[in-house]
């Protein structure tokens, strides 16, 4: 069967940093580049922690630089409290860092790989998406030549909640809404993968100890990093557990028959109280309504099966 | 026991017009006011209706004339296709209005209304809020005068649409996103009643059949009522029956265990695409949110039974 070969742009980040070691060890995945963006952390810092995940998971995949800042907006806040001062849940790091950085930009690096490869590729996106509109202004005519765009982000009210960085946004949209609306008005195929089901597929504390225990090197690394993440988790209300943000959006490009999706043009709003808020007209809504009718559609996901997502993730790192 | 005496601010509007039948019909409320606004018509169509209604179905209570505009964004664009041509879907109607207008501004009766039953009185509003902003406007201590303030407005996004005039926009607060923003500000207990819950709570024509059938006078006009509102709901792709939007705010106030509720700061979105979109932060948050985090909580229905709410509606028809 065909892999999926994927660029996975990226700002780690803990759970971006388990979402790696997924694609790392999925048998249908071929990672032919890790581009990096602020978000989690600042870009030095996703940029050092990108190059140190592909050191011990994936070696020889290229690891380019991307975007220091949103296209408009001042950058994000720092949530040093969420992933870590060095955004990695300040693990003891093993190993030496073998990889560096590709000399190109992370959204020049991203049209010559769709040039090189037309229709084969797949744009993995788990952060700000200001590389992915960098590329599209760039070049626009990639869209057409992508396989797939896949987007952890957004946030469709289905699960109980708008966001997480603010009551109408979660982080990615909110860490650049300019860009994420251009990316969802372009001319490619976009699944989104946003809060209503990464917060219904939580890797509880059990779980996690199951992997530490089971699935070597890769599942003790994933015990460790998420050990900062959750006590975060726990701070916020959660029992005992952390949500695969990251994650569910590699689950859905080798396994979207477990997720429900719906599809409609997808607004994110660039300014005001609500900037980064996802709005989607469904397909199933006649009324009017020019600011989205001009517009794609997109596939926003609305229910997963959480429970085979999360063995899917055992199975694979135990291979 | 006490009852509620509901000053009934509203736009008719055939579904609002089932509303007061209701209310009209139900021992437990004392209507004590009509005051209306534009919305599902013009303001002096909804005016004419409101005092039709009066006189059919609670001979007697003051129907005082409000806004015929929002606050500060244009008139919606009118709405024949939904509530017909005359707003009340087009009915021959029976016997002659023997109500005339009270002679004061809707806003103005509100303020006296409420300052005259201190503690007393319940703002049911299922239009444009506009009229309650120009209380508050004119008088702000009426918010700790208030009984409690429930409004048939907005959606969250639980039931799968954050809107129905637009994708981001219940058709309320599309029609005064200032208004709503001002009411949901106030110092006072505001429950909302919003697609989230209205798009759950059907009534089929086998069960408008039923009411024609069974609970006379009252029963016949909602089914002739209803018959233009449910063809529209068919060409809006429902298949044989009409959403009981205010009926659910009316049910609201005498049955709120039928509800599951939400509490938290509701924050209206005032300009660009979105407009008119309600945004809550949920009480569980834990994240600052300065824009909403200086409001008092509203209670926003998430949840219904709505078999018990529609039986309600026969009951309290039947007597």
């Amino acid at each position: 069967m065909t892999k999926h070969k994927i660029i996975y742009d990226t700002d780690p980040g803990i759970d971006d940093a388990i979402a790696l070691v997924f694609q790392a060890r999925h048998p249908q995945i071929e990672l032919v580049g890790i581009t990096s963006v602020f978000g989690n952390a600042d870009i030095d810092t996703t940029t050092a922690n990108a190059l140190y995940l592909a050191s011990r998971f994936a070696p020889g995949v290229p690891v380019v630089r991307g975007a220091a800042a949103p296209l408009r907006h001042p950058p994000p806040a720092p949530i040093p409290h969420i992933h870590g001062k060095d955004g990695l849940g300040e693990i003891s790091r093993t190993g030496h860092v073998s990889q560096q950085e590709d000399g190109r930009a992370a959204h020049r690096f991203i049209v010559e790989m769709v040039r090189a490869n037309p229709g084969e590729i797949t744009l993995l996106a788990v952060g700000p998406l200001t590389n992915l509109a960098l590329a599209l202004r760039e070049d626009p005519d990639i869209a057409r030549l992508v396989r797939e765009v896949v987007v952890m982000g957004g946030a469709f009210g289905v699960g109980g909640e708008l966001g997480n960085a603010t009551p109408a946004a979660e982080a990615n949209m909110h860490g650049d809404p300019d860009a994420a609306d251009i990316v969802f008005g372009a001319a490619w195929k976009v699944s989104i993968v946003g809060l209503d089901v990464t917060h219904e597929t939580v890797m509880t504390t059990a779980f996690l100890a199951a992997l530490r225990d089971s699935a070597g090197d890769a599942g003790r690394f994933v015990w460790d990093v998420s050990r900062f993440y959750e006590r975060f988790h726990a701070d916020d209300g959660m029992s005992r557990g952390i949500y695969a943000h990251d994650y569910s959006a590699a689950a859905f490009v080798v396994a979207r028959e477990l997720y429900t999706t719906r599809s409609g043009p997808v607004r994110v709003l660039t300014d005001g109280i609500a900037a980064g808020l996802t709005v989607q007209k469904p397909a199933s809504m006649r009324a009017p309504a020019p600011d989205w009718d001009t517009r794609p559609p997109c596939d926003a996901c609305i229910g997963v099966d959480a429970a085979a997502v999360l063995d899917l993730f055992t199975r694979t790192l135990r291979g």
